[in-house]
Protein backbone atom coordinates (compact mmCIF):
# COMPACT_ATOMS: atom_id res chain seq x y z
CA UNK A 1 0.00 0.00 0.00
CA UNK A 2 0.98 3.62 -0.99
CA UNK A 3 -0.03 6.63 0.96
CA UNK A 4 -0.46 9.22 -1.94
CA UNK A 5 -1.05 12.98 -1.45
CA UNK A 6 -3.35 14.83 -4.03
CA UNK A 7 -3.49 18.43 -4.86
CA UNK A 8 -7.15 19.08 -5.87
CA UNK A 9 -9.11 21.60 -7.30
CA UNK A 10 -12.54 22.51 -7.68
CA UNK A 11 -15.80 25.22 -8.02
CA UNK A 12 -17.33 24.59 -4.95
CA UNK A 13 -20.82 25.72 -6.05
CA UNK A 14 -22.41 22.46 -7.07
CA UNK A 15 -21.13 21.02 -4.16
CA UNK A 16 -22.66 20.46 -0.42
CA UNK A 17 -19.12 20.88 0.86
CA UNK A 18 -15.99 19.04 1.57
CA UNK A 19 -17.02 16.04 3.40
CA UNK A 20 -18.67 13.45 2.46
CA UNK A 21 -22.72 12.97 3.48
CA UNK A 22 -25.24 10.59 2.22
CA UNK A 23 -27.65 11.56 -0.60
CA UNK A 24 -25.31 14.64 -1.13
CA UNK A 25 -22.84 15.66 -4.04
CA UNK A 26 -19.60 16.01 -1.68
CA UNK A 27 -16.28 17.00 -3.24
CA UNK A 28 -14.85 13.57 -0.59
CA UNK A 29 -17.66 11.53 -2.09
CA UNK A 30 -17.08 12.33 -6.08
CA UNK A 31 -13.70 11.44 -5.70
CA UNK A 32 -13.78 8.92 -3.51
CA UNK A 33 -16.06 7.25 -5.85
CA UNK A 34 -13.59 7.57 -8.74
CA UNK A 35 -10.83 6.56 -6.69
CA UNK A 36 -12.80 3.37 -6.50
CA UNK A 37 -12.93 3.09 -10.25
CA UNK A 38 -8.92 3.06 -9.96
CA UNK A 39 -8.05 1.32 -6.83
CA UNK A 40 -10.83 -1.69 -7.17
CA UNK A 41 -11.55 -1.37 -3.61
CA UNK A 42 -12.78 1.22 -0.92
CA UNK A 43 -10.80 4.46 -0.74
CA UNK A 44 -10.75 6.98 1.98
CA UNK A 45 -9.43 10.51 1.58
CA UNK A 46 -7.95 12.43 4.18
CA UNK A 47 -8.00 16.12 3.89
CA UNK A 48 -6.27 19.33 5.39
CA UNK A 49 -9.68 21.14 5.28
CA UNK A 50 -13.27 20.10 5.17
CA UNK A 51 -14.37 23.44 3.42
CA UNK A 52 -18.17 23.89 2.99
CA UNK A 53 -21.03 24.13 0.53
CA UNK A 54 -19.91 26.91 -2.09
CA UNK A 55 -16.20 26.96 -0.76
CA UNK A 56 -13.75 26.94 -4.10
CA UNK A 57 -10.22 25.43 -3.62
CA UNK A 58 -7.52 26.09 -6.26
CA UNK A 59 -4.68 24.23 -3.39
CA UNK A 60 -6.89 21.70 -1.37
CA UNK A 61 -4.67 18.11 -0.35
CA UNK A 62 -5.99 15.25 0.89
CA UNK A 63 -4.53 11.85 0.51
CA UNK A 64 -5.49 8.36 0.64
CA UNK A 65 -3.89 4.36 0.66
CA UNK A 66 -3.77 2.62 -2.51
CA UNK A 67 -2.42 0.28 -3.92
CA UNK A 68 -3.14 0.79 -7.30
CA UNK A 69 -1.00 -0.24 -10.11
CA UNK A 70 -1.34 3.50 -12.26
CA UNK A 71 1.83 5.14 -11.54
CA UNK A 72 1.75 7.95 -9.20
CA UNK A 73 2.49 10.71 -11.49
CA UNK A 74 0.02 9.33 -13.96
CA UNK A 75 -2.57 9.84 -11.44
CA UNK A 76 -3.80 12.92 -11.68
CA UNK A 77 -4.26 12.42 -15.62
CA UNK A 78 -6.10 9.55 -15.27
CA UNK A 79 -8.12 10.54 -12.30
CA UNK A 80 -9.34 14.09 -13.77
CA UNK A 81 -10.48 12.19 -16.70
CA UNK A 82 -12.64 10.27 -14.51
CA UNK A 83 -13.81 13.46 -12.49
CA UNK A 84 -16.45 15.80 -13.20
CA UNK A 85 -15.90 19.44 -14.74
CA UNK A 86 -16.29 21.12 -11.68
CA UNK A 87 -13.31 19.37 -10.00
CA UNK A 88 -9.77 18.10 -10.90
CA UNK A 89 -6.57 16.56 -9.46
CA UNK A 90 -3.84 19.00 -10.29
CA UNK A 91 -0.78 17.29 -8.74
CA UNK A 92 -0.23 13.44 -7.20
CA UNK A 93 3.02 12.79 -4.77
CA UNK A 94 4.39 9.65 -2.67
CA UNK A 95 4.43 10.77 0.69
CA UNK A 96 5.45 8.60 4.10
CA UNK A 97 3.18 6.15 5.26
CA UNK A 98 2.34 7.84 9.09
CA UNK A 99 1.26 11.06 6.86
CA UNK A 100 -1.67 12.27 7.27
CA UNK A 101 -2.76 15.52 5.46
CA UNK A 102 -5.70 16.24 8.47
CA UNK A 103 -4.56 18.50 11.18
CA UNK A 104 -0.98 18.70 10.37
CA UNK A 105 -0.83 21.28 8.05
CA UNK A 106 1.64 24.46 8.98
CA UNK A 107 -0.93 27.04 7.64
CA UNK A 108 -3.36 27.28 5.33
CA UNK A 109 -3.90 30.43 2.97
CA UNK A 110 -8.06 31.50 2.02
CA UNK A 111 -8.98 34.24 0.22
CA UNK A 112 -12.53 35.68 0.19
CA UNK A 113 -13.86 38.58 -2.53
CA UNK A 114 -16.36 40.94 -2.25
CA UNK A 115 -17.79 43.21 -4.43
CA UNK A 116 -19.63 46.61 -4.68
CA UNK A 117 -20.95 49.69 -6.36
CA UNK A 118 -21.70 47.91 -9.49
CA UNK A 119 -22.81 45.31 -11.90
CA UNK A 120 -21.56 41.92 -11.20
CA UNK A 121 -21.50 39.82 -13.93
CA UNK A 122 -22.70 36.81 -14.36
CA UNK A 123 -19.96 34.77 -15.27
CA UNK A 124 -18.82 35.81 -11.95
CA UNK A 125 -21.16 35.48 -8.93
CA UNK A 126 -20.40 31.95 -8.41
CA UNK A 127 -17.45 33.54 -7.19
CA UNK A 128 -17.81 37.15 -5.55
CA UNK A 129 -20.25 37.98 -2.59
CA UNK A 130 -21.76 41.40 -3.90
CA UNK A 131 -22.61 43.34 -1.06
CA UNK A 132 -25.27 46.74 -2.10
CA UNK A 133 -23.24 49.14 0.05
CA UNK A 134 -19.77 50.62 -0.53
CA UNK A 135 -16.76 49.89 1.42
CA UNK A 136 -14.57 51.60 3.31
CA UNK A 137 -11.42 50.09 3.16
CA UNK A 138 -8.78 51.60 5.51
CA UNK A 139 -11.12 51.08 8.18
CA UNK A 140 -11.41 47.36 7.02
CA UNK A 141 -7.36 47.59 7.13
CA UNK A 142 -7.21 49.09 10.25
CA UNK A 143 -9.67 46.16 12.20
CA UNK A 144 -8.10 43.41 9.86
CA UNK A 145 -4.41 44.07 12.08
CA UNK A 146 -5.70 43.32 15.68
CA UNK A 147 -6.66 39.69 14.36
CA UNK A 148 -3.24 38.99 13.70
CA UNK A 149 -1.22 36.55 16.55
CA UNK A 150 -2.25 33.99 18.61
CA UNK A 151 -6.28 34.81 19.45
CA UNK A 152 -9.00 33.30 21.37
CA UNK A 153 -10.99 33.45 17.60
CA UNK A 154 -14.66 32.08 19.35
CA UNK A 155 -16.04 35.44 18.44
CA UNK A 156 -16.25 34.60 14.31
CA UNK A 157 -16.60 30.99 14.64
CA UNK A 158 -19.66 29.07 14.24
CA UNK A 159 -20.58 26.54 16.83
CA UNK A 160 -19.83 23.08 15.00
CA UNK A 161 -22.09 20.04 16.50
CA UNK A 162 -20.18 17.62 15.66
CA UNK A 163 -16.86 18.24 17.18
CA UNK A 164 -16.62 19.91 20.21
CA UNK A 165 -14.05 22.27 21.11
CA UNK A 166 -11.81 22.61 24.47
CA UNK A 167 -9.17 25.21 22.91
CA UNK A 168 -10.56 27.93 20.41
CA UNK A 169 -7.81 29.51 20.48
CA UNK A 170 -5.67 30.00 16.77
CA UNK A 171 -2.81 31.80 15.24
CA UNK A 172 -3.36 33.99 12.57
CA UNK A 173 -0.46 35.13 10.73
CA UNK A 174 -1.67 37.52 8.53
CA UNK A 175 -4.80 39.20 7.11
CA UNK A 176 -4.04 41.51 4.09
CA UNK A 177 -6.43 43.18 1.76
CA UNK A 178 -6.10 44.50 -1.91
CA UNK A 179 -8.81 46.97 -3.28
CA UNK A 180 -9.33 47.47 -7.12
CA UNK A 181 -11.49 47.40 -9.39
CA UNK A 182 -13.56 44.18 -10.31
CA UNK A 183 -12.15 43.78 -14.04
CA UNK A 184 -8.64 44.18 -12.89
CA UNK A 185 -9.01 41.28 -10.06
CA UNK A 186 -10.76 39.56 -13.13
CA UNK A 187 -10.20 40.75 -16.89
CA UNK A 188 -11.85 39.37 -19.55
CA UNK A 189 -15.31 38.03 -16.96
CA UNK A 190 -15.52 41.93 -15.15
CA UNK A 191 -15.02 43.59 -18.18
CA UNK A 192 -17.30 46.75 -18.74
CA UNK A 193 -18.25 46.09 -14.65
CA UNK A 194 -17.83 49.95 -12.68
CA UNK A 195 -17.94 47.48 -10.01
CA UNK A 196 -15.04 47.63 -6.93
CA UNK A 197 -13.75 44.72 -5.43
CA UNK A 198 -12.01 43.97 -2.22
CA UNK A 199 -9.64 40.51 -1.82
CA UNK A 200 -9.15 39.73 1.34
CA UNK A 201 -6.11 37.27 2.13
CA UNK A 202 -6.37 35.51 5.42
CA UNK A 203 -2.75 33.42 6.50
CA UNK A 204 -3.33 31.08 9.60
CA UNK A 205 -2.34 27.92 11.45
CA UNK A 206 -5.42 26.33 11.41
CA UNK A 207 -8.89 27.87 11.56
CA UNK A 208 -12.48 27.45 13.60
CA UNK A 209 -15.77 26.27 11.75
CA UNK A 210 -17.15 29.03 9.30
CA UNK A 211 -13.74 31.33 11.01
CA UNK A 212 -12.79 32.83 7.78
CA UNK A 213 -16.39 33.95 6.83
CA UNK A 214 -17.16 35.35 10.48
CA UNK A 215 -14.03 37.68 10.00
CA UNK A 216 -14.99 38.62 6.06
CA UNK A 217 -18.23 39.47 7.76
CA UNK A 218 -16.90 41.07 10.13
CA UNK A 219 -14.69 43.05 8.43
CA UNK A 220 -17.23 43.81 5.86
CA UNK A 221 -19.76 45.38 8.57
CA UNK A 222 -16.67 47.40 9.59
CA UNK A 223 -16.34 48.61 6.06
CA UNK A 224 -20.09 49.26 5.52
CA UNK A 225 -19.69 51.46 9.30
CA UNK A 226 -21.94 48.86 11.17
CA UNK A 227 -18.86 48.44 13.54
CA UNK A 228 -15.76 50.76 14.26
CA UNK A 229 -12.69 49.20 13.65
CA UNK A 230 -11.65 50.10 17.15
CA UNK A 231 -14.20 47.83 18.09
CA UNK A 232 -12.12 44.40 16.63
CA UNK A 233 -10.58 44.13 19.96
CA UNK A 234 -13.36 44.28 22.62
CA UNK A 235 -15.51 41.76 20.27
CA UNK A 236 -12.64 38.78 19.93
CA UNK A 237 -12.25 39.61 23.95
CA UNK A 238 -15.96 38.90 24.69
CA UNK A 239 -15.87 35.66 23.11
CA UNK A 240 -18.92 35.40 21.98
CA UNK A 241 -20.68 34.90 18.22
CA UNK A 242 -23.08 37.53 18.53
CA UNK A 243 -20.57 40.34 18.86
CA UNK A 244 -19.24 40.37 15.94
CA UNK A 245 -20.77 40.46 12.16
CA UNK A 246 -22.38 38.54 9.44
CA UNK A 247 -21.17 35.08 7.87
CA UNK A 248 -20.32 35.96 4.73
CA UNK A 249 -21.81 33.47 2.49
CA UNK A 250 -19.06 30.39 0.80
CA UNK A 251 -19.10 31.39 -2.54
CA UNK A 252 -16.64 33.88 -1.99
CA UNK A 253 -14.07 32.24 -0.56
CA UNK A 254 -11.16 29.94 -1.80
CA UNK A 255 -8.71 27.85 -0.05
CA UNK A 256 -5.49 28.75 -2.22
CA UNK A 257 -3.03 26.59 -0.41
CA UNK A 258 -1.88 24.15 2.34
CA UNK A 259 1.71 24.62 3.51
CA UNK A 260 3.03 21.52 5.31
CA UNK B 1 -48.96 47.82 -25.34
CA UNK B 2 -45.28 49.03 -25.41
CA UNK B 3 -42.63 47.41 -27.02
CA UNK B 4 -39.41 47.02 -24.60
CA UNK B 5 -36.30 46.40 -25.93
CA UNK B 6 -33.96 44.02 -23.43
CA UNK B 7 -30.50 43.72 -22.58
CA UNK B 8 -29.24 40.34 -21.24
CA UNK B 9 -26.32 38.65 -19.91
CA UNK B 10 -26.24 34.71 -18.93
CA UNK B 11 -24.07 32.08 -18.41
CA UNK B 12 -25.08 29.33 -20.85
CA UNK B 13 -23.85 26.28 -19.09
CA UNK B 14 -26.68 24.86 -17.94
CA UNK B 15 -28.87 26.36 -20.36
CA UNK B 16 -29.98 23.99 -23.38
CA UNK B 17 -29.41 27.66 -25.97
CA UNK B 18 -31.57 30.66 -26.32
CA UNK B 19 -34.65 28.77 -27.88
CA UNK B 20 -37.64 27.64 -25.91
CA UNK B 21 -37.82 24.18 -26.18
CA UNK B 22 -40.55 21.70 -24.33
CA UNK B 23 -39.01 20.42 -21.06
CA UNK B 24 -35.95 21.82 -21.52
CA UNK B 25 -34.59 24.45 -19.18
CA UNK B 26 -33.63 27.56 -22.09
CA UNK B 27 -32.53 31.53 -21.48
CA UNK B 28 -36.07 32.57 -23.68
CA UNK B 29 -38.02 30.34 -21.41
CA UNK B 30 -36.97 30.76 -18.24
CA UNK B 31 -37.06 34.73 -18.72
CA UNK B 32 -40.83 34.87 -20.33
CA UNK B 33 -41.95 32.61 -17.42
CA UNK B 34 -40.50 35.71 -15.42
CA UNK B 35 -41.52 37.69 -17.35
CA UNK B 36 -45.57 36.11 -16.94
CA UNK B 37 -45.48 37.40 -13.01
CA UNK B 38 -44.69 40.72 -13.97
CA UNK B 39 -47.13 41.20 -17.15
CA UNK B 40 -50.06 39.09 -16.15
CA UNK B 41 -50.38 37.16 -19.58
CA UNK B 42 -48.31 35.70 -21.95
CA UNK B 43 -44.75 37.10 -23.35
CA UNK B 44 -42.78 36.74 -26.01
CA UNK B 45 -39.67 37.15 -26.81
CA UNK B 46 -37.99 38.26 -30.05
CA UNK B 47 -34.16 37.80 -29.73
CA UNK B 48 -31.15 38.97 -31.65
CA UNK B 49 -29.22 35.77 -31.58
CA UNK B 50 -30.86 32.65 -31.14
CA UNK B 51 -27.43 31.07 -29.28
CA UNK B 52 -26.83 27.20 -28.63
CA UNK B 53 -26.23 25.52 -25.55
CA UNK B 54 -23.28 25.79 -23.37
CA UNK B 55 -22.98 29.62 -25.45
CA UNK B 56 -22.77 32.89 -23.10
CA UNK B 57 -23.96 36.10 -23.58
CA UNK B 58 -22.85 39.55 -22.52
CA UNK B 59 -25.10 41.37 -24.69
CA UNK B 60 -27.44 39.47 -25.76
CA UNK B 61 -30.78 41.81 -26.65
CA UNK B 62 -34.41 41.21 -26.91
CA UNK B 63 -37.78 43.04 -27.17
CA UNK B 64 -41.32 41.84 -25.79
CA UNK B 65 -44.57 43.73 -25.83
CA UNK B 66 -46.19 44.37 -22.49
CA UNK B 67 -49.09 46.03 -20.59
CA UNK B 68 -46.91 46.17 -17.31
CA UNK B 69 -47.22 49.36 -15.18
CA UNK B 70 -43.91 48.27 -14.25
CA UNK B 71 -41.36 51.91 -15.12
CA UNK B 72 -39.31 50.64 -17.76
CA UNK B 73 -36.32 51.74 -15.79
CA UNK B 74 -37.10 49.54 -12.94
CA UNK B 75 -37.36 46.54 -14.86
CA UNK B 76 -33.90 45.15 -15.02
CA UNK B 77 -34.08 45.30 -11.53
CA UNK B 78 -37.57 43.77 -10.84
CA UNK B 79 -36.49 41.06 -13.66
CA UNK B 80 -33.17 40.23 -12.03
CA UNK B 81 -34.58 39.60 -8.58
CA UNK B 82 -36.89 36.61 -10.08
CA UNK B 83 -34.44 35.39 -12.35
CA UNK B 84 -32.14 32.74 -11.31
CA UNK B 85 -28.64 33.20 -10.66
CA UNK B 86 -27.40 32.93 -14.13
CA UNK B 87 -29.09 35.27 -16.02
CA UNK B 88 -29.83 38.99 -15.74
CA UNK B 89 -31.17 41.88 -17.07
CA UNK B 90 -28.55 44.62 -17.22
CA UNK B 91 -30.45 47.46 -19.04
CA UNK B 92 -34.48 48.07 -20.43
CA UNK B 93 -35.28 50.48 -23.18
CA UNK B 94 -38.64 51.58 -24.47
CA UNK B 95 -38.84 51.14 -28.66
CA UNK B 96 -41.18 51.98 -31.43
CA UNK B 97 -44.30 49.44 -31.61
CA UNK B 98 -43.01 48.19 -34.94
CA UNK B 99 -38.96 47.58 -34.06
CA UNK B 100 -37.96 43.84 -33.61
CA UNK B 101 -34.59 42.64 -32.13
CA UNK B 102 -35.03 39.58 -34.49
CA UNK B 103 -33.42 40.09 -37.93
CA UNK B 104 -32.88 43.89 -37.42
CA UNK B 105 -29.65 44.22 -36.04
CA UNK B 106 -26.59 46.03 -38.17
CA UNK B 107 -23.70 43.70 -36.81
CA UNK B 108 -22.76 40.91 -33.88
CA UNK B 109 -19.63 40.95 -32.17
CA UNK B 110 -18.84 37.54 -30.69
CA UNK B 111 -15.67 36.46 -28.46
CA UNK B 112 -14.56 32.86 -28.57
CA UNK B 113 -11.72 32.22 -26.54
CA UNK B 114 -9.14 28.76 -26.74
CA UNK B 115 -6.55 27.94 -24.22
CA UNK B 116 -3.40 25.74 -24.87
CA UNK B 117 -0.59 24.51 -23.34
CA UNK B 118 -1.37 24.14 -19.62
CA UNK B 119 -3.91 23.52 -17.39
CA UNK B 120 -6.62 25.44 -17.54
CA UNK B 121 -8.45 26.14 -13.89
CA UNK B 122 -12.08 24.13 -13.16
CA UNK B 123 -13.22 27.75 -13.03
CA UNK B 124 -12.55 29.04 -16.42
CA UNK B 125 -14.12 25.45 -18.17
CA UNK B 126 -17.04 27.05 -18.04
CA UNK B 127 -15.75 29.76 -20.74
CA UNK B 128 -12.95 28.54 -22.46
CA UNK B 129 -12.15 25.46 -25.27
CA UNK B 130 -9.17 23.94 -24.37
CA UNK B 131 -7.00 22.38 -26.90
CA UNK B 132 -4.16 20.06 -26.70
CA UNK B 133 -1.86 21.01 -28.95
CA UNK B 134 -0.01 24.51 -29.46
CA UNK B 135 -1.21 26.99 -31.38
CA UNK B 136 0.58 28.78 -34.51
CA UNK B 137 -1.09 32.41 -34.21
CA UNK B 138 0.83 33.80 -36.98
CA UNK B 139 -0.81 31.00 -39.50
CA UNK B 140 -4.47 32.08 -37.47
CA UNK B 141 -4.12 35.14 -38.47
CA UNK B 142 -3.21 34.63 -41.93
CA UNK B 143 -6.08 32.43 -42.17
CA UNK B 144 -8.54 34.47 -40.93
CA UNK B 145 -7.88 37.69 -43.16
CA UNK B 146 -9.54 35.47 -45.97
CA UNK B 147 -12.62 35.60 -44.27
CA UNK B 148 -13.67 39.65 -44.24
CA UNK B 149 -15.87 40.35 -47.03
CA UNK B 150 -19.22 39.18 -48.31
CA UNK B 151 -18.79 35.60 -48.72
CA UNK B 152 -21.04 32.21 -49.33
CA UNK B 153 -20.38 31.03 -45.22
CA UNK B 154 -21.66 27.76 -46.12
CA UNK B 155 -18.40 25.57 -45.46
CA UNK B 156 -18.70 26.57 -42.31
CA UNK B 157 -22.16 26.26 -41.27
CA UNK B 158 -24.15 23.41 -39.92
CA UNK B 159 -27.67 22.48 -41.30
CA UNK B 160 -29.86 24.00 -39.96
CA UNK B 161 -33.23 21.95 -40.48
CA UNK B 162 -35.59 24.21 -39.10
CA UNK B 163 -35.14 26.88 -41.68
CA UNK B 164 -33.61 26.04 -45.34
CA UNK B 165 -31.55 28.78 -46.60
CA UNK B 166 -31.79 30.26 -50.10
CA UNK B 167 -28.94 32.79 -49.50
CA UNK B 168 -26.01 31.66 -47.83
CA UNK B 169 -23.94 34.95 -48.25
CA UNK B 170 -22.89 36.60 -45.46
CA UNK B 171 -20.95 40.23 -44.63
CA UNK B 172 -17.91 39.78 -42.35
CA UNK B 173 -16.62 42.94 -40.89
CA UNK B 174 -13.40 41.80 -39.14
CA UNK B 175 -12.02 38.50 -37.28
CA UNK B 176 -9.74 39.62 -35.27
CA UNK B 177 -6.99 37.50 -32.68
CA UNK B 178 -4.99 38.41 -29.85
CA UNK B 179 -3.12 35.77 -28.10
CA UNK B 180 -1.69 36.17 -24.55
CA UNK B 181 -1.22 34.09 -20.91
CA UNK B 182 -4.48 32.47 -19.93
CA UNK B 183 -3.93 34.70 -16.63
CA UNK B 184 -3.48 37.71 -18.70
CA UNK B 185 -7.18 37.40 -19.81
CA UNK B 186 -9.41 36.13 -16.81
CA UNK B 187 -6.77 37.81 -13.70
CA UNK B 188 -7.14 36.02 -10.15
CA UNK B 189 -9.42 33.40 -12.40
CA UNK B 190 -6.38 31.99 -14.37
CA UNK B 191 -3.27 32.79 -11.64
CA UNK B 192 -1.11 29.89 -11.47
CA UNK B 193 -1.64 28.65 -14.85
CA UNK B 194 0.69 28.08 -17.65
CA UNK B 195 -1.87 27.96 -20.67
CA UNK B 196 -1.52 29.97 -23.49
CA UNK B 197 -5.14 31.93 -24.68
CA UNK B 198 -5.61 32.97 -28.22
CA UNK B 199 -9.03 35.15 -28.19
CA UNK B 200 -10.71 35.57 -31.54
CA UNK B 201 -13.30 38.46 -32.06
CA UNK B 202 -15.66 38.25 -34.79
CA UNK B 203 -17.62 40.60 -36.35
CA UNK B 204 -20.47 40.27 -38.74
CA UNK B 205 -23.55 41.96 -40.27
CA UNK B 206 -25.68 38.12 -39.43
CA UNK B 207 -24.37 34.39 -39.22
CA UNK B 208 -25.58 31.38 -40.72
CA UNK B 209 -26.36 28.41 -38.12
CA UNK B 210 -23.24 27.81 -36.06
CA UNK B 211 -20.91 29.64 -38.76
CA UNK B 212 -18.97 31.36 -35.85
CA UNK B 213 -17.86 27.78 -34.09
CA UNK B 214 -16.99 26.82 -37.71
CA UNK B 215 -15.19 29.59 -38.54
CA UNK B 216 -13.17 29.30 -34.51
CA UNK B 217 -12.66 25.32 -35.46
CA UNK B 218 -11.31 25.98 -38.55
CA UNK B 219 -9.09 28.43 -37.60
CA UNK B 220 -7.74 26.07 -34.92
CA UNK B 221 -7.32 23.82 -37.40
CA UNK B 222 -5.26 25.89 -39.06
CA UNK B 223 -3.41 26.56 -35.58
CA UNK B 224 -2.36 22.96 -35.16
CA UNK B 225 -1.25 22.84 -38.48
CA UNK B 226 -3.68 20.67 -40.18
CA UNK B 227 -5.08 23.17 -42.93
CA UNK B 228 -2.84 25.50 -44.66
CA UNK B 229 -3.68 28.88 -43.90
CA UNK B 230 -3.24 29.61 -47.71
CA UNK B 231 -6.09 27.05 -48.04
CA UNK B 232 -8.83 29.13 -46.59
CA UNK B 233 -9.62 30.43 -50.16
CA UNK B 234 -10.47 27.11 -51.71
CA UNK B 235 -12.47 26.07 -48.28
CA UNK B 236 -15.08 29.01 -49.06
CA UNK B 237 -15.38 28.40 -52.37
CA UNK B 238 -15.66 24.78 -52.51
CA UNK B 239 -19.04 25.53 -50.31
CA UNK B 240 -18.77 22.59 -48.72
CA UNK B 241 -18.95 21.92 -44.93
CA UNK B 242 -16.64 18.90 -44.82
CA UNK B 243 -14.19 21.00 -46.94
CA UNK B 244 -13.58 23.18 -43.21
CA UNK B 245 -12.71 22.17 -39.84
CA UNK B 246 -13.91 21.17 -36.61
CA UNK B 247 -17.04 22.69 -35.13
CA UNK B 248 -15.86 24.50 -31.66
CA UNK B 249 -17.77 23.49 -28.54
CA UNK B 250 -20.68 26.33 -26.91
CA UNK B 251 -18.65 27.01 -23.72
CA UNK B 252 -15.92 28.98 -25.33
CA UNK B 253 -18.28 31.45 -27.30
CA UNK B 254 -19.76 34.83 -26.22
CA UNK B 255 -22.08 37.00 -27.60
CA UNK B 256 -20.59 40.16 -26.54
CA UNK B 257 -22.83 42.67 -28.30
CA UNK B 258 -25.52 43.99 -31.10
CA UNK B 259 -25.55 47.00 -33.12
CA UNK B 260 -28.75 48.53 -34.37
Amino acid sequence: MKNVLLTIEYDGTDFSGWGRQPGRRTVQGTIEDSLRRISGGKARLYAASRTDAGVHAKGQVANFMTATRIPIAKLPRVMSALLPQDVTVTKAVPVSPRFSARGRAKAKLYAYTVAYGGHVPVALRRYVWEVPFALDVPSMRKAARQLVGDRDFSSFANTDKRRKLTDTRRRMFSVKLRAGRLDEFFGLLGKGSKARAVRIEVLGRSFLYKMVRGIVGTLVDVGRGRIAPEKMGTIISSAKRSAAGVTAPGRGLVLLRVYF
